[in-house]
């Protein structure tokens, strides 16, 4: 990292962290030495505020309370989409029918996802993602929901618009297959896949 | 039906209530005049049952508090299946949590689902119907529900078996033309659309 650093090259952290805000995710990692700040890190949610920024708009919020901060400059009076983002807890019978009503109510339903994730383990146990709930609001109100975060095309795309850098021009270091090696080939960039982290030597992408 | 009942005719009543027990369904038909026991009620958790039976199925109930008598002569100890229907209020993060861990727990995952009903309307608005939550625990636990109630060929089939009648004998009468009709005719049954209830006359079905 010191050395792409050092040679001048332009660097982004692409993170699908939806549960907390990027500074508490900088934290962590500046806490571990690496050398990193807010301004170089890609996340699902701000690349959904770009979204909604260039769209013009408004939504009603389904996330978790600690990534709330994110979306303060949003406005989300008289909301025209939904975002849906790991809520947790805030996954309630209410809030789900009120995310629902949100969207049914619009002439063109708009949800914008902040992953597709299926399930994640905690130390309580395994938990339901993003995703699921996601498909739940889909098969509601018929439509498809536009996912934030990799391994979607749009994601990379808006880390590239960040850097001001073409995809044939970037590579994407990762250590997940799917998520970073395989959204960033659909995205035209090249992809190397580090053998650290959730690497197993039996994985590898068919193209 | 008081002529249908005077002709020797075997009758059964179809209904997709998930939220109550046959009794209390068949005691508002009677408070109405109609000539109607529970022992004529072919109902979604009663289907429910007949197949939990056959396949030695022993539930986890995901389902509303008064449709949980419906299933109590049923083994529920060491759940080897997931049956989910119109939980309302207990369609809570936690309760959630816990059949999708039981689904993903088994070797191969069986999740009966009693309607795939997307949303429908209560006096304090709009609310998310099994369906979704359905669609949320297909996705997690990459699974296809087996859906019990109209329009499932599997639910009017429980109905001809329980008079034990052949679906060429048989002729099913309804409002809706998807559920009704549709369902019964895709079962071999012939159809009889009522112009009253839902019935709407832009409404055909298209073969």
């Amino acid at each position: 990292l010191n050395r792409i650093k050092a040679s001048g090259l332009k660097l982004r952290f692409c993170t699908n962290e939806t549960q907390a805000t990027r500074e508490k995710f900088v934290k962590k990692l500046q806490g571990m030495g690496f050398d990193i700040s807010v301004a170089e890190v890609t996340a699902p949610a701000p690349a959904a505020c770009r979204i909604l920024k260039e769209r013009s708009l408004r939504p009603h919020l389904l996330v978790h309370n600690d990534l709330v901060p994110e979306f303060d400059e949003i406005d989300k009076a008289n909301p025209n989409c939904v975002v849906i983002g790991d809520a947790a807890e805030n996954f309630t019978y209410a809030n789900l029918n009120e995310a629902f009503r949100v969207l049914i109510g619009l002439e063109k339903p708009v949800l914008i996802s902040l992953g597709r994730g299926r399930y994640y383990k905690e130390t309580d146990g395994l938990k339901l993602d993003v995703g699921a709930y996601m498909k739940a609001l889909e098969y509601a109100c018929d439509v498809q929901a536009e996912v934030v975060g990799k391994p979607a095309k749009m994601f990379f795309e808006s880390a590239l618009a960040e850097m001001g850098v073409p995809p044939e021009q970037a590579i994407m270091i990762g250590d997940d297959i799917v998520n970073d090696v395989g959204g960033a080939q659909r995205c035209g960039m090249r992809a190397l896949q580090v053998r650290t982290g959730k690497y197993r030597s039996v994985q590898t992408l068919h193209p």
